[in-house]
């Protein structure tokens, strides 16, 4: 049901980045689950985690030891999200981390890695199966290993998630590459979505993780599925320092460099992921226009996208100008004068100073919701912000997905 | 597929209340679509109105006549919102207004009618279909016409609604009975829905404003489907003051009386809305103890209310303590401590301290599921605040007649 998701092409190896993946049968026997990536020594780490009150153990794991750098692996598993099990799973994570780190020996220790977990909540994590497993992924660590570690990082996705870069930053070339997984409950403060970038440029960690925050807010906090975050959400960026960069300690044209390369790979990511959305049969952009702030475009904007009744219009392809103004207007903006707001979808006008259009054929507008891709263009008409966010549609496929997730 | 909707019982006449309906082929051509409520002279009227930005004209007009006081009737169409209709929707509204006055003769002036109407969005009233079918229902006015009012004022219900309750205030009979109609966008600032209650009590006007909008909070903003709210919601509580009490001029035991009563009947139509959600096979409670404050109750109520994820799994019959979590932990309480949550269907306890309980058996909490009815049991554990609101699952059906609504 993925909306014109494009195959995973090439993805370019990092110099000092080795993956490999094993299957330890956490839920699936048939595919790995389990992946992990090693880092070059010196590395920067950065990452942006979930705000749920109830953070998985790994999450909060993950983000103190970012704090504390000198970060050498991830561990990533699938099928179970090692969510809502209190110290038992912290322990869990633990355990693991330090199994890995023994297994790829030298200096590297326990809290050198980074545990990510992705799947069932509420059940601790088969640790006795999982040892073997990083035993058996380890000796096959490779830069080529991109696509696999795409693949063992997957749930309810349909297909594998990953893209590349190559820029220019400070006259040396940099490649960029990620991989990433999620396709239900994606929106701000990030769901049920990993994302994992690497680069090879040399930049200081405190930087970097400014600049992630910064990538987090345009890409993966730009896209909603159906509004639910997930306990485990994580991005992390990485940057290995070997492209010979001089390296960036702050603002200036290298940091923009690096950073809109980082950010086209990361929304290509995002995109994908709602491509891949539950159940979707439509990729939807909405664009609010007009605004006085652009808070307030993007709280309409989400108010649209994750309004049922607008899903389910969407589905259905009607072109409900009643539906749209409803959630327009519940958006929570005190002063808006609904006499000053315009709806199109792509090219075709519905509604102009709050009414429907003179000129309105619903037969065109219908014709614009039968493309797989389209843009609702809401124009607020008080004020020149504007801001938009990727979104997909309410169909019968959603409800089967999440009805028979565990059953 | 309502869930033990209950059939529509008698409908208790109010002395000082007439009723009558017609059908004006506004969207059905085999059932009545207009209704006509007449109120003796010297009724107190109040009313609470949806806070969308998109108010319609007529829930404009009835706000504005509301506070000028003076009334003598309602008017109510199903099958057109009259919503985004701007300055000639308003036109619209006030000339059947105005029609309705003449036709009822006597004193009546347009400004003494309210006009409510609802169904889909963005279309103009046919003005001239519902002059005549005013002309039909005016001479059919009767005070036990409340059955037929409550089907006319249907859209998307699978049942008309009503309700009605006797009481004493201040040593005489009170009877109170109210109808309503909505089945999809309820929730608080209410949504599709409109509720008419009328009594024979004596109440200052002003008091009555004051007594409906505590109801209002205690009734039909305690409810929700999907979550989307509505350009069209209206309460309104009439009082004829035929019964003979002493006027109520504030608080005290005839208004706490009284009060009683009219909360009475409107939470049972409320009840009734949300057993006819759309789509709905679950009659699902949510409560949340143990919070700081009441609003953050209601706030995590919600959120799990309305959570896509936890509505399917209500529809699945999963007890997936993982979407709960997920649900309670971003309803933006800063400093939730997941530790300190439980959650119990029913009986049946699932989570302890933020963890999976240990005598937790999935068996018996799926029992539970099957149930048409049951609680979500929340305890926050940081407070002695509780509330609770109602709620539907999300099924197949709920796609479908919202993808069908208008095609």
């Amino acid at each position: 049901m993925a909306v014109n998701l494009p195959p995973l092409g090439e993805l370019a190896p990092v110099a000092g980045v080795r993956l490999a993946t094993a299957c330890a049968g956490i839920k699936q026997r048939r595919r790995d689950d389990l992946a992990v990536i090693e880092l070059a020594r010196e590395s920067a780490v950065a990452g942006v985690f979930t705000r749920n009150a109830f953070r998985a153990p790994p999450v909060i794991l993950a983000e103190e030891r970012i704090r504390f750098g000198n970060l050498r692996a991830l561990l990533i598993n699938s099928g179970n999200a090692n969510a809502a099990t209190g110290a038992g799973g912290r322990e869990d994570a633990a355990v693991l981390c330090g199994h890995l780190a023994r297994c790829l020996g030298g200096d590297c220790r326990g809290e050198s890695v980074l545990p990510f977990s992705t799947g069932v909540i509420g059940e601790r994590l088969p640790v006795d199966a999982m040892r073997p497993a990083i035993e058996r992924a380890v000796p096959k660590l490779s830069p080529a290993g991109w696509k696999d570690a795409a693949r063992a990082i997957m749930t309810t996705d349909t297909a594998p998630k990953g893209e590349s870069a190559r820029i220019e930053v400070g006259g040396k070339s940099v490649t960029i590459t990620g991989i990433a997984k999620g396709s239900g409950m994606i929106k701000p403060d990030m769901a049920t979505m990993l994302a994992f970038l690497c680069c090879d440029a040399a930049i200081a960690g405190p930087v970097l993780q400014e600049m992630t925050a910064q990538v987090a807010d345009r890409s993966f906090n730009r896209v909603t599925v159906d509004g639910d975050t997930s306990t485990n959400d994580s991005f992390v960026v990485c940057a290995t320092g070997q492209a010979g960069n001089a390296e960036i300690t702050g603002s200036g044209p290298a940091f923009e460099a690096l950073k809109s390369g980082i950010l086209a790979v990361a929304r290509a990511l995002a995109e994908r992921l709602v491509r891949d959305g539950e159940g979707a049969t439509r990729f939807v952009t909405v664009r609010v226009r007009g605004g006085a702030t652009e808070s307030e475009c993007v709280k309409v904007a989400y108010t649209v996208a994750e309004s049922p009744l607008v899903k389910t219009a969407l589905f259905a392809g009607d072109p409900n100008w009643g539906r749209f103004c409803m959630a327009i207007g519940r958006a929570g903006i005190e002063d808006l004068d609904p006499d000053a707001v315009s709806l199109a979808l792509d090219e075709v006008v519905i509604a102009r100073g709050g009414l429907v259009a003179d000129d309105y054929d619903e037969a065109s507008a219908a014709k614009v919701m039968e493309r797989d891709e389209f843009t609702v263009d809401i124009d607020l008409g008080r004020g020149a912000c504007s801001d938009a966010v990727w979104t997909t549609d309410l169909s019968y496929e959603y409800v089967r997905i999440n009805a028979e997730y565990r059953t």
